[in-house]
């Protein structure tokens, strides 16, 4: 299927005179994931990972994905033509790079200007440049060719809106608007315009179902000195949210109408070079002064406020049981009976349903065992998945949206006796994740200053793992939200946030071993004030994930004494933390689960 | 005398129409540490530290210095007009954003051009421009108003050059402006112009001594695809060095006839803009199209050759013997004869002038008891200095310019008893040189990603040092060199390199009590290769200080196993590496100052 699509593909770039046809499953809105009409990349090429970008030349065609993926994608493309191109390897190019290798004078690169950021159709507008090519960002012309392709796309989706009650958002609307009008003022801008989903969510109290697992509905708003407009999809209204906006002052555009809402844009502009996309960006450029600048509203959406707090901590105590639950019952029972990878998911995710105000999973369960593990994001699909047998590990990430906060939580489960270097690996990862929560640091610094504390474990045994430590979570929004995360690297110029308190971020360091295993350990921090004195502010963590480590994975010779005593902390807590909902064997199995470990010495067996 | 000072200068200011002077102890070629004709800011406020910037407006006056000069300044400025501007501390402007507040409408900054860089130069100008006023930047009008003040302003140094011998520079300038012109090709520029002198001397091999301290020479270089010039103090040069400088196909130009080199540089030029001054600059942009790049020749000097590194580790080697010695006679003494600062220092300074091939101080050696210590960068002043005595901390940051190297280390050395908690400063302080020290990572961190490593122990108990926790050091050359440094924050914009096999830093992490200590610890370490594999390339660093941490001062309650270990492996490194020169009592004892140290535990006494 893939190489006829390609080949269909490049009949249409030769008849248009096109040299490269770069796509990525992406939406106007620059989200992470996007609803099925937007998969084209994963059309196109069968990866099915939630980061990709194809190229597709007259000759060759190139997937550029990122570590999490490496595993599946060159699963996944077997049998292509398509080639894989690691990003973030030595020696590997950047796309950028790559054209600008390759390109020859009069080269068009062609994508959708609507599904791809500023900075990205920046990039490409240069290294064409450069190379006396061009570049075409035509939507229509891109849609007209897909859909050639593409006879079964799946249509746009226009779920119905809801607003959310005052004891869940904790400030209103109007307060909202006041901070972004305020902030307008101090960059002595006219308008703002936000593109991004989860901004606009935040702002208006408001959330949709557009995007599978994120809670999000399509829009787009700006936001003047004393106006402030939302585009919004006819079907997805409801004469109560017309009322509710019309209360709020702001006035209701159709979404197909975007034009309009171009239109009042003028004079000086605040715009997200990565969340506004190329497209809509040379459209307002004709009429207003941009001011490129990262959107104010993913910072205030970051720091949830005192409310959402104490939702949160209730949200992720309930989630916590409900997963602690779902684990003793994998121990006792995987062994014994058949569970597939797709038979526990469904399990975790039905238990997780029984809560009382669950929306929706706040991600597809990843449910993987043994080798399957060792691919980040892994889906099992029924049918071909494995069962859980004894002398594996299985690792199992999931989460879910409920009217009370979005959690993402991953542990690590030993099924029956493992090797000693697996046990080291799993350890490592442990101590890890326990030493980046229990971190203490001065105000100012981001994840960039965090990570070796996490990372450092496993660096010390010569792993890295592909990935970020850590990302922001949301409220009731996207599991995966910005402007914070913990990770060692970052491009020239990206934006990096420092850590506030209030932020709620992720923290899942792991090692993955090809072929053979994957071992995660996640929980859910927030961040919080410490002590202030002379020399600062400081500032550490709290968790807000409360389920057992498992302590069959654990060797204490790969733990300082400090690590134990984290371990030791964090099982203490955990056990406080849910001991008023267990009782009898369940109640036995937690303390034993969280009991306290102490470590071994040629001296003396236990001290 | 201050006063006076300023009244002075401020009627020279009302005289030319300006509103705000600034000055800092700066020289033409952006230099760190300056000559005594240079120190204009520490002749008008009186404050001697080597980082410092005082703005006179005409009514107030202030000075801006960062962390480890806080205690200093504020006792130097006592008794003057000058209020202190701490860098770094929360609700302290910049000097730009002190202006913008207070900037009026056709306000005059006054500044000289020759002694400010380009970055700087450029924030002014904008600053300035913002609210309507002017810069001006005439080093003539500077000159002028400063003779006028400051009759007895000292004559600008003009030392004879001296070349180096292959064995010790391991790479010909020949070879060294092949790799500087690759890079011009690469850039697809035309010149590279270098003002920093460090660079000057390490690009041909050379050293001076126009600078206390640091053995380079005034000059300027401009290199060109084929052509290179250099311009050089008439007095500094020999027959010898001219000749050397005809071998190697390098103009001379007279260092007063800058404006004839200037007038060479053509077409696409690369400019440092934190390395060059405002002044030159705005005289090359003339004729030039200038690319901001930084200097590629620091990148360069940063990574040291094989025989660089041979040398540097003997050089390290008989450095930290005389230290040991010395610190055994303080260790012995120190409370039974009467010694002062200086003495010590005087004794220190003439036991490194016995090394073979002792050249100079790498600076002013820092000899600090008690309270004194608190002040990161205390110069004791005969006469007033303290005595050591029982019951303190001395602190000693020293090291010397060989014909091998460039040596930096800091020990504090505990007399008598000390207090349970100036222990646990101490013990902190050196897990946290420990932990960097044996850090391994992977390739492409930066310092920002490894400085919690050092800080995070003193972090850990709500203790900051307003200092980085490392610098570059050179090879016969300035102890502190870029671009690679270890500290966790960083400007916007700021050059962030990576850490490079063979580049030399230093590693100093120290608690600072203002009235009571000063604790430090400094080794200097390598950064060198480990083990590549499929997760990358991973790195770590050697330790060239080979010094005792005196145990006096270690609590092992304030240490995990980890360190523990790690501290007897340094002791244990330092102990074979030392004894070969030792015999007798002084072998003994110092197999006892790097005695294996165990943790104690309530089950057993020494386990």
């Amino acid at each position: 299927m893939v190489r006829d699509n390609l080949n269909l593909l490049r009949k249409k770039m030769r008849e248009n005179d096109i040299s490269y046809f770069i796509t990525a499953d992406a939406d106007p809105h620059m989200s992470e994931y996007v609803g099925g009409h937007y998969k084209v990349r994963t059309y196109l090429s069968g990866f099915t990972g939630s980061n990709g970008t194809l190229l597709v030349g007259l000759k060759d065609a190139y997937l550029w994905t990122d570590g999490r993926y490496f595993v599946q994608a060159a699963d996944e493309l077997k049998g292509s033509t398509i080639g894989l191109m690691k990003m973030g390897q030595r020696d590997v190019p950047t796309i950028v790079s790559y054209l600008d290798k390759n390109l020859k004078k009069g080269d068009k690169i062609f994508f959708n200007g609507n599904l791809i950021s500023i900075s990205k159709g920046q990039a490409l507008e240069e290294v064409a440049a450069k190379h006396n090519g061009q570049i075409i960002y035509d939507s229509e012309l891109f849609d007209d060719i897909l859909n050639k392709l593409w006879t079964e796309r799946p249509e746009d989706s226009a779920k119905e809106i809801y607003t959310l009650p005052s004891k869940v958002h904790g400030e209103n609307t109007i307060k909202k608007l006041q901070r972004v009008r305020k902030h307008l003022e101090e960059k002595d801008a006219d308008y703002i315009f936000i593109s991004k989903l989860d901004d606009q969510m935040w702002l208006f109290n408001i959330r949709g179902g557009d995007i599978e697992c994120n809670p999000v509905a399509y829009s787009y708003t700006l936001i003047g000195k004393n106006k402030a407009y939302i585009c919004l999809k006819d079907a997805s209204l409801s004469d109560k949210l017309i009322k509710y906006f019309e209360k709020n002052a702001v006035s209701i555009i159709s979404y197909n109408k975007l034009s309009s809402l171009i239109k009042k844009a003028k004079g000086k502009l605040l715009l997200d070079k990565d969340g506004t996309s190329y497209g809509v960006y040379k459209r307002l450029e004709e009429n207003c002064q941009i001011i490129f600048e990262h959107n104010i509203t993913e910072d205030y959406k970051a720091v949830k406020n005192s409310l959402e707090i104490e939702n949160i901590k209730g949200c992720y105590l309930r989630d916590s049981l409900v997963l602690t639950r779902f684990i003793k019952y994998i121990k006792e029972n995987a062994t014994k009976k058949h569970i597939t990878e797709t038979e526990a998911a469904d399990m975790l995710d039905n238990m997780r349903r029984g809560i009382e105000d669950f929306i929706d999973l706040s991600f597809p369960t990843i449910s993987a065992f043994g080798p399957n593990a060792a691919m980040m994001h892994y889906e099992a699909v029924k049918g071909s998945d494995a069962k859980l047998s004894t002398g594996g590990l299985y690792l199992v990430d999931s989460g879910g949206q409920y009217l009370s906060g979005t959690t993402d939580v991953t542990r690590t489960i030993i099924l029956g006796k493992i090797h000693a270097k697996t046990k080291m690996h799993y350890t490592k990862v442990a101590v890890g994740m326990l030493r980046l929560m229990n971190a203490k640091f001065l105000y100012g610094c981001s994840g960039r200053n965090l990570d070796i504390l996490a990372r450092g474990p496993l660096w010390d045994i010569g792993i890295d793992y592909k990935c970020g430590t850590g990302h922001g979570i949301g409220y009731i929004l996207n599991v995966h939200e910005g402007p914070q995360n913990i990770r060692p690297f970052r491009r020239a110029g990206e934006y990096e946030a420092k850590l506030e308190e209030g932020m709620v971020i992720s923290d899942e360091p792991g090692v993955y071993i090809a072929g053979q295993y994957g071992i995660r350990i996640e929980n859910a921090i927030l961040c919080k004030k410490l002590e202030q004195n002379s020399d600062g502010q400081f500032m550490g963590f709290d968790t807000l994930t409360l389920v057992p480590i498992d302590l069959d994975g654990i060797d204490t010779k790969y733990m300082n004494d400090d690590d134990l005593a984290m371990l030791n902390a964090y099982h203490k807590l955990v056990f406080n933390s849910l001991k008023p909902y267990m009782k009898g064997e369940e109640l036995r199995w937690l303390k034993n689960a969280t009991r306290n470990i102490r470590k071994f010495s040629k001296f003396n067996k236990e001290i």
